[in-house]
């Protein structure tokens, strides 16, 4: 199937979080491509990919990247989809403040939609969110996987009221 | 026209950073409706806003709020279309920390797509990306809008070279 | 006995902070429930627990939740009692601080009691303080704890010039 | 009338902001006095004013203070009553971070019910709010200031619908 | 011998950072007193410790505290000796940021002499420092501490010539 | 009279904070003399400062500097005298952090006595304290500069009883 | 003259923070060029602009930029001459830490030299400081600028000594 | 040979660090010299070192330091030299958020080429891009090296595509 997402991450180091996005859209069933685009490393590389993604099919691009993290605010200066940002806490960050500002705080004309520190998750059920805006398979989904959320808190409330929050907590750890 | 995007904020205060996202759905032609929504002042309406969002016709939601600012994260938790927060910085704010914080790092399961503190006109044009992933004509305005960034940056340089800097600066002082 | 005191929490996660708070109120004697609300995966919930508190004969809730943390402040907007904000740190947040100015920075109208970061146990202690401002019983429970705090340095005090500060030192190692 | 809440600050250059908790207990008609008390240039006035607090009546104090804010929390360690703290933001602080972690960060045994920055018109409303908890007719206020505010949100909402937001802006500034 | 130093600490787990003050005031032949007194738990106490501490022949003060650290502070307001405070980086502590802020802030009039974070051992010096600038004996053993220092260093600088930094490093690791 | 305490400064643009440090010294009567030295720009004077110090006279030295202030910290490596550090938030300083830093971070066996961002006036009267810890007129003068903190307190306590909080406000506007 | 170095700012905006560069290194006598090149405007330009300048005779590059600053780094990544960042605190940054975290936290491989905020001034004597180190022309010209800075405090200390610390500064205001 | 690049760090405890400055100039050939100076154990070292470094022959200076890091600024001060600066996370540092401010904030006049916290290796990769201006050997290594980095990359990217991600995370954890 031809992917609608492209994943795409600064070095192999951060497929450790990055994962997180590719098994969201797995369980979607949205057909993505995942691979490793360094700013800094493969510059061409990076507006090769980018300049190409609209034409070769992808509706959005997630792009994550750790410390002074470049990627997701060039990719998204190059191409005309939108781009998710996910800020990666790596070693030597300044505790991924660097990170995180690195990708918000993009001038006016080229926003990267920016998700929590390490959010990868959540950059994939963004992902899903925007897509089920057009599709209507996706955005049943996207309900269903909110339902399902709101089920999950249910169950542990339930447990809670019957074993005890003592029990549990004991249960627990 | 249906509206296909609602902008909507905490407060009318806020309505000072957040037209420019009006202004920026309106120069892409992109119907959107406008209006005040208060998480913590007005919880029902909100919960109305958000749970009537997707049937009413809209496509995404463009949420702007300052300080301990909630209402872009609770929007996302009841609706399932995308959602773009923009942080404010208000006065007695954190210098604009609070709200960037109380955006951007929602828990897996329900993300914001957070622009820079203050960046509703980012807001507008993430919006427009968005959309364009799927309408071609308003992709085809994004193209064109970042082809004309481009021509404004260039012809800044044209200008920067015919009248040397220190005029430029001496002109724009 | 009818619970006086809710305390509540984002999810199962934050037990481990927040059974100090419980069992502080159990140490006091106040009768408590506790629960899991999601603000962001159960918003109807929320609503319902937050509007149902008072004609439940509560006289306060405390709400603990980590990184974007909507749970204390949306329940304050919805419910007329007095609600006291735990922030907790929790894993991939930036380092607390989201959490503790999700709850602190709350816009006028609208306050949240916060006390210290994984505080839970000076959320007891200051629910204890509240209910004892007018419960002559429980006030004096309160002032009994607060010299209990004050023998319990004084015995320290006494042990350290007993023993000497070298051997405590060695022995607490 | 006897005051039930004492509202305190540390310098009377606080009462700039100070003066927005008297103005809220006035609006809510709650009998307060409001005075000076100094940890650091005061220290007995202040361990004299803490010490017979509660037996003159008082229900609650808040304490406003900026800088190395140490009045909040050493009221709270000599009283057995609630303290709502305020921090302030003073002239020379480190943007308002000193004052909010040393009202905020209180060790266990000791707890401050901490307000948002500059937040003394919240430290009114908190102190009504814990008041209304157990004295029914304040409890009553509570509930229409609440409603209150969220009337005012409804007519602003109107007032955007009938005369569009770009009007609306273009009057305000 | 009658204390020149008192040491004193908010709570009996600051001893394993307040020790090397201890250590430090050893070395250099000061005599000392130390002990726990805590702002919040002992109230009494610590104005009873901060108004004869002058009386009974003591120099200056050493005061560590950590989070919402007012034990530093207080002393200063109540003493008119020189007091030294040491920020002490506890568990649920902001990073160390809340103890600095809260001992470093202080108004005019009421300055405490703040050292690093964890800077015990600075402490015990500087606290030397200042009894040597009156104290002959004491100051020539400040000059010769420092005078160690460098002759560490060259040690150090010595072997590094002579064993080559690859070998030196991998003896270390 | 031969000078008792050094006040420098990095930049003679330091000197309208520094000067407060001046001006209370002249209120305790204390001599003391005043320049500019700087770390970066006057390396070998600097040195030369600090080295001749102690033979001149000088019991401790008063340093400010902003930015990446390392003046204070050096003055501290050369000579043997307690050395004050003034933190001044300079502008394109990083909103004072910098140099707070930079001043209050030294490593073990150098420390600086540092007082809060801009508090010259503190610096003054930490010297005064430590200089009164033996001289016993200065010792007084101390005592009495505490018990006039408190007596102005107590003075606007009862113009604030006189008069009322809302009269003492608007004549204060 | 062919320039050596190539002074780029990611908007004329930024300009006014710029011309610094370029004023210093005039005053060096160092041919240089200043143009605006943007990362996310022009990222075609900038990958010309960068592949280019070693060819072009360029010793290195000064890029300044600010919010998610991605100028530098882009720059360093495909160019393998020296690039010096200059963070710029712009309107709607955080307070400059976006600037200054974007380009400081380079991954290893493509290091950026980077500068105080704002520190334009200092990125040109940086530069002539680099070129020094080669060129001896050029190395003594920044001895003697570093030589003048010191007789510039030199002259200011006179002037104190002269005239008083007291008139200096009523001079000065 | 002699050395090209000086390599000082405050601490032979900062070695760990540093070494990588060391290993990557040995892999570009690039003759240095590694020893310990501290600024605040040794100032007469480190003047000496830095005033006599021109004429020893040195290009340029890598300094690393933690805490509050003066090392770096002083030496700048003194050489005329460049100075590349490293700040380095050390234990009971405010996160390195020290190290980085008291590096790179210095005043005008006196710059520090700052890299990223703990940047040891990309300090001397800039030292070769610095070197390597002027010296085309180097200059070219440094082409090679950044080739070098882009192969890697893509060899990962052949590696990803083959194996497939879900393998290579198994295999990497």
């Amino acid at each position: 199937m031809i992917p609608e997402v492209g994943i795409i991450m600064g070095s192999d180091s951060d497929l450790a979080v990055m994962k997180a996005a590719g098994d969201l859209l797995n369980e979607f069933g949205i057909p993505f491509e995942l691979t490793v685009v360094s700013a800094h490393r493969t510059p061409a590389r990076m507006v090769e990919y980018a300049s190409t993604a609209r034409d070769r099919g992808l509706k959005l691009i997630i792009a994550g990247a750790g410390g002074a993290a470049h990627l997701p605010g060039m990719i998204a200066s190059i191409t005309s989809l939108p781009v998710i940002g996910v800020p990666i806490k790596s070693s030597n960050s300044m505790d991924g403040w660097d990170s995180v500002l690195s990708i918000l705080q993009m001038p006016n004309g080229i926003p990267v939609a920016t998700v929590a520190l390490n959010g990868a998750k959540n950059a994939g059920i963004l992902a899903a969110t925007i897509l089920g805006a057009y599709d209507k398979k996706i955005g049943d989904l996207v309900v269903a996987y909110k339902k399902n959320l709101e089920v999950e808190v249910l169950t542990t409330v339930e447990k809670l009221k019957r074993d005890g929050w003592t029990n549990m907590f004991d249960h627990s750890s």
